[in-house]
């Protein structure tokens, strides 16, 4: 029979009559011919308890530990769905990540999988279930201990799932309906997007869209696994929700087909660099060292190099989230200290935000960016750095013009319109 | 290194302050000089929550699931644990059952330890680990599938540890600091026992005392593993507690070591039973099948059978918790349904409770049961059933006399004296 997986997340399995509710979608599903693979999370709150006991007992705690004690969430709720399932009738039986197993690496709290076993679940739909519940999120290590895989890792739990069974689809249910065209909490005309190219949910996703957890998304990408995300709380059917796709099954024919922000971002500027070959280096190794995820970068020719010779000295302008300012600046003092880089000053905008368009028909359409800078210049709204990539457009803004800027671009490009 | 087992139940575990309390034993325990290996309950209140939901979600749930589910809370415990000892600068690791693995038979909700792998546990001693953090309660079925031992199992994963490993003891903490000639809350004269033997310890455990659970003193008993109850919430020393030990190790020569009582008893009596081979079998069979927990049995001559020949009738009188007489009643109806036995009638008494001394001194000294009944008719308590072992002897009476007869037993036998 084919399979299908389905994922819900927290919110989706929060109580046991949200459980129910969830079981319900699944019996559909069976009822339709599918053998079904469950993903389920945690109930909503329980990992985050777990994470609290642990910080409280010890702050730089033992990854082994960590994972042994935040898993355990997933196990009760793996438990509960398939007691859920008997109950309504459906053959079910749950699997925790040791038992499968889900082979992973070593790297406790951000493991990567490396392998599903396919045995003891395939043996399961031979004998006559149709439901297979895992815990998502976990996995184990070669040493026998238990992994997790980082926070909304069971989105990837259920990719990976669904690639090694050769799922027709992996179905993410939350608790929104669907991908949008922006966030319709900023836009009113926010509309809802029916498919969406692998490679532009990659975009939205590590711009701020939160839906779809960004590594889940790269593993669908990579082993063509179709998902589909879907609202937990509605009734849904083969038509409901976002498709995300490959772009060949793409029929719109939007260039933009959405707008990302993000909120928080800080702008650092090094002020009168030396200017010499490795100097990038030196400035982003040692705040890839401290953690810093720096995200845009611009080097300009300074404008404060007053009587140095504007070949020998560079302005360097980078991105990161805001809480991470205090760690971007200890490291490149301490780096100027130990005499590796030299410069006049850092300059810090904490008050800036990122406003992204993103589309795979920017690839072969010209104008994208100059539509984009002259609909934020109609409103105002000053751009402080551009960076681009081959489906994208992110501009850095003062944080107050950032709804603003989200409207006029949904407006400029016609998001509100399908097709 | 000699090898120490300490148990920490629900409540000694119930909060991570408790949990930090916990910990600074078992250090004491390794600055001593040993190895320790440390068993976990699940913190107070969770397998009670777990329980809940799996009976909410299926009243008839699938064992198999509901040991899934229920473990959980053990695993979170182990780890914390863990953590916690190694902020304390103590070597540690925790292990859930199937990671030992803790190798049980198939009974999901009752498994049988069948064996522990020492292994792991083994190298991680010589690698210079100095605890092993075990989640009690629970063990791996030769399928692969979690088991749970039943409730108190976390007792029977802590002797079944000590016995593997050879430990020189296994502390059990708890709520309470010993074992005692009979229940505080009864008599005020109660007294701590320094020791008491594996089968005192039996009989009482099994006749209500709680502190134990019956079949972790039985394994005790088997692989003559010390155990010594003591308290979670004072201060102890190798001094403090009660020790159940072999016999042998016993210097007191008390004739009785502690009364013990048990109050929702309920007394059956079928009357007229027709007489013949087989006949106990045939009441006691369907009894059996109907989960009805019998404790002592009596056979009379019918005081009832009147004109009958006396001996072709008899009466059959028997106790169970009162919880179970409506089940037995219905078993028995069901059996003179189908023709199996055939009896007039059937009395119930559920205001009776069972009231015991217990003492291996009673092997060699005679008079013991004089001096009870003695006791008893001069406080005017009426015996209604009698039974006895070669160490115990229990009497069923009114339950409003089951404080008078506690008092005046344990007054009787001097139990309020030491040696």
């Amino acid at each position: 029979m084919p399979i299908l997986v389905m994922k819900f997340g927290g919110t989706s399995v929060a109580d046991l009559t949200r459980i129910r509710a969830a079981a319900a979608k699944v019996r559909a599903e069976v009822a339709r011919g599918h053998d079904v693979i469950v993903i389920v999370s945690a109930m909503a709150g329980r990992t985050n308890e777990l994470v609290g006991w642990v910080n409280e007992t010890s702050p730089m705690y033992d990854a082994r530990e960590y994972d042994a004690v935040v898993s355990s969430g997933e196990n009760v709720t793996a438990g509960l769905m398939a007691l859920t399932l008997q109950e309504m009738d459906v053959p079910a039986r749950s699997w925790q990540g040791w038992q499968v197993p889900i082979r992973t690496t070593s790297a406790h709290g951000a493991a990567r999988i490396e392998g599903i076993d396919r045995a003891a679940i395939d043996a399961k739909f031979t004998e006559g279930f149709r439901v297979a519940v895992i815990a998502g999120f976990q996995g184990l290590s070669p040493e026998g201990r238990i992994t997790t895989l980082g926070r909304g890792g069971s989105d990837t739990t259920a990719v990976a799932f669904a690639a090694a069974f050769e799922a027709i689809r992996c179905d993410i249910y939350t608790d929104v309906d669907g991908i949008y065209t922006t966030d319709p909490r900023i836009s009113a005309r926010a509309r809802k997007l029916e498919r969406i190219s692998f490679e532009e949910m990659l975009e939205l996703a590590s711009l701020g869209a939160k839906v779809l957890q960004t590594r889940s998304v790269e593993l669908a990408m990579r082993y063509k696994v179709r998902l589909r995300v879907l609202s937990s709380f509605e009734d849904t059917d083969e038509t409901s929700g976002t498709l995300v796709c490959d772009e060949d099954e793409i029929m719109e024919s939007k260039v933009v087909s959405g707008v990302a922000h993000s909120r928080d971002e800080a702008k650092l500027t090094l002020v009168t660099v030396e200017d010499r070959p490795g100097i990038a280096a030196a400035i982003f190794g040692p705040l890839a060292e401290a953690g810093v995820n720096v995200d845009m970068i611009v080097q300009n020719i300074s404008e404060e190099a007053q009587g140095q010779d504007p070949r020998e000295v560079t302005d360097m302008t980078f991105s990161c989230p805001t809480d991470q300012v205090a760690r971007a600046q200890k490291a490149l003092e301490a780096a100027r200290d130990r005499g590796e880089i030299k410069y006049d000053k850092l300059e810090v905008d904490t008050e800036v935000s990122k406003v992204s368009v993103v589309g795979i028909g920017m690839r072969s359409h010209a104008g994208v960016a100059a539509r984009m800078f002259a609909a934020l210049a109609a409103d105002g709204v000053n751009i402080k750095v551009i960076a681009t990539s081959e489906i994208k457009i992110s501009v850095l803004i003062d944080r107050k013009y950032m709804e603003l800027a989200v409207q006029a671009l949904h407006d400029a490009f016609d998001l509100d319109k399908a097709g």
